[in-house]
């Protein structure tokens, strides 16, 4: 069936062009002797995990626990769940998840990871942590050296808990556009990486994982013989932000949208605005569309102001853009389109939608 | 059961204030001779649209064919579709809609309206329309004046097309910060309007509807004589938004948050992102929180700077914020709390989710 035989808006992605992204992903990684652990967040669809996996991942990365369930029960091993998990209702999901799949845990707290160990001994299972290091995003995570050696020390004794290694997500680096400043802001964030697992290891703490990287900086972060695994996922898919963020592969996310209004020949209007197609940050590019000034969202219009006159787009005519970021697109459908040569081959259900928790 | 019983991200309501606000605009609207079709694109929950409608509300706007659907299975009735709706296969779902919902659209094309003609015509159907008339916002809509004449007298013979009047929506004056200004320019718009009423009345065009209004412009908008319906919706829960933009109700929508991560004494994380608590264009408040520099989110971390230390919010700690917009954060969520006294009363699934077609 042909795309334009689906209602729109409607998000699809180009099979060939993601498949040929995720091999040339899997090699590259391969090639330098790092675990590929892609972030779901902004892929959201478990049979695409399942997918990456089947050609080289090796597990997944999750932002939240009711994301690590769904990808734990469509089937998907080895989670991290790159973030807190906190409040003794989440932890004892966290416990139930861990009795069936291998999930790790990123930690910075002291109490947090004490109510873990309790709670974990009730569950009768043990917790696996990573724990957090602020290499200079200044978000979460334990200052570098000393307080990551401190926190350890003080963790060593509790019987539920095995401490894997080390998270790091160099995430202020990913929207630098000069390229020299982006290693040099990169390598400051390794550099600190680097010292904090030294001093771990000359102390004796066993540091099995270092965790980071993402898709705004995987081709530069990859080349530290730092890092144990890269959470680069959304470039699977790329869009116009991974495209300028440095990415390698080539975009395959795109939402086809209706022209509904031609109010003017300089004006198109389009049936998708930022509850499907956000313009928040990064903006989506329209295809075929010649002479674009600008484009702006409301809630549920798109409009696309013309530097020239052109009538040939009408009412009802599809329009394709590329998306702007699918990080905070994919997780608004129900539905993913997969396309193949001009016909839809799958549908996905987005079944990460809504797992928030 | 106590709000803090239930998992966060936890997207609440508080009752009192929801019902006190719906009643005061019930009686506001009633006052000035208005009736009232509050968009639900911000509400998504039929059970409030019905809510609504039982205190005043004489039906609801939509913004999309899909939410229309939905709230036609719930019972709601009298329905105007605000947007253009395209495409053969809408045009289609618009017919069957109007066999059994008194469904109102809006237009702006004329190739689109007679293909609109000629599908109910098939399906035996007469379909309302209101024409769209641009006065300032610059996104759809036939420009005032002449353009609505001629659009009139052009589809006097469609034979399935009912024409009930004319919509516009003063939307680039909601943001409008000095109070003079913001009358001036919606003055301006309602000029527009007026003439295009009279120019149409004068020839002969009978226009029964006049639709516009929405929760940033309501207060000055419902004092004109010309209007005859007002959409403020949104404004049933105001936030921060409509709070700054001139709404007379109280804000009744918060969203749960817990505390996950206190990185520095001046730095608290929370576990809702812009993938639950979007802080785009309107940043959200945090309440109960002393001295707070500034906000930001990730997709799923919330990040509050404070500008001196406070170590009182430990992680797994609720906080509560304000939402910043309620329109950008209600479809997000899959339930909204109904909260009175402390206590949740009802749980609403949030049926609208998804409805974007």
């Amino acid at each position: 069936m042909q795309l334009n035989h689906y209602d729109t808006p409607c998000l699809w992605v180009d099979l060939d062009i993601m498949e040929s992204n995720i091999q040339h992903l899997a090699g590259y990684f391969k090639s330098r002797g790092l675990e590929w652990r892609p972030h779901t967040k902004g892929i959201k669809i478990p049979e695409i995990a399942k997918l990456v996996i089947n050609t080289g991942a090796f597990g997944v990365t999750c932002a939240k626990l009711s994301e690590a369930e769904l990808m734990t029960a469509a089937g998907v091993k080895n989670i991290l769940i790159a973030n807190q998990v906190v409040g003794e209702q989440k932890i004892e999901r966290l416990c139930q998840l861990s009795r069936i799949n291998e999930i790790i845990v990123a930690v910075d707290h002291l109490e947090t990871i004490q109510l873990m160990n309790r709670i974990a001994e009730k569950f009768a299972v043990t917790l696996n942590v990573l724990l957090e290091v602020n290499t200079g995003m200044n978000r979460a995570g334990l200052d570098p050296g000393q307080p990551v050696l401190d926190f350890y020390q003080a963790i060593r004794d509790l019987e539920f808990i095995r401490n894997r290694g080390l998270m790091a997500w160099e995430g202020h680096t990913a929207t630098i556009a000069d390229p020299d400043e982006k290693v040099r802001s990169i390598s400051a964030s390794m550099e600190k990486l680097s010292a904090t697992v030294s001093l771990c290891r000359e102390n004796g703490i066993p540091i099995e994982i270092i965790s980071g990287g993402g898709s705004g900086t995987y081709t530069i972060s990859s080349n530290f013989k730092l890092l144990t695994e890269i959470q680069a996922g959304g470039v699977i898919f790329t869009d116009v932000a991974y495209s300028k963020w440095g990415a390698e592969t080539r975009p395959s996310l795109f939402l086809r949208s209706l022209v509904t209004s031609r109010p003017s020949p300089k004006r198109i209007i389009t049936d998708t605005g930022w509850k499907t197609l956000p313009g928040w940050s990064v903006t989506p590019k329209p295809l075929g569309v010649d002479a674009v000034d600008s484009i702006s969202f409301s809630s549920e219009h798109g409009v696309i102001h013309l530097t020239r006159e052109n009538t040939s787009l009408q009412p009802g005519d599809p329009l394709d853009y590329m998306v702007g970021y699918g990080d905070n697109t994919v997780f608004l459908h129900e539905r993913l389109y997969g396309v193949r040569n001009g016909e839809v081959e799958t549908i996905w259900e987005v079944k990460g939608r809504g797992k928030y928790t």
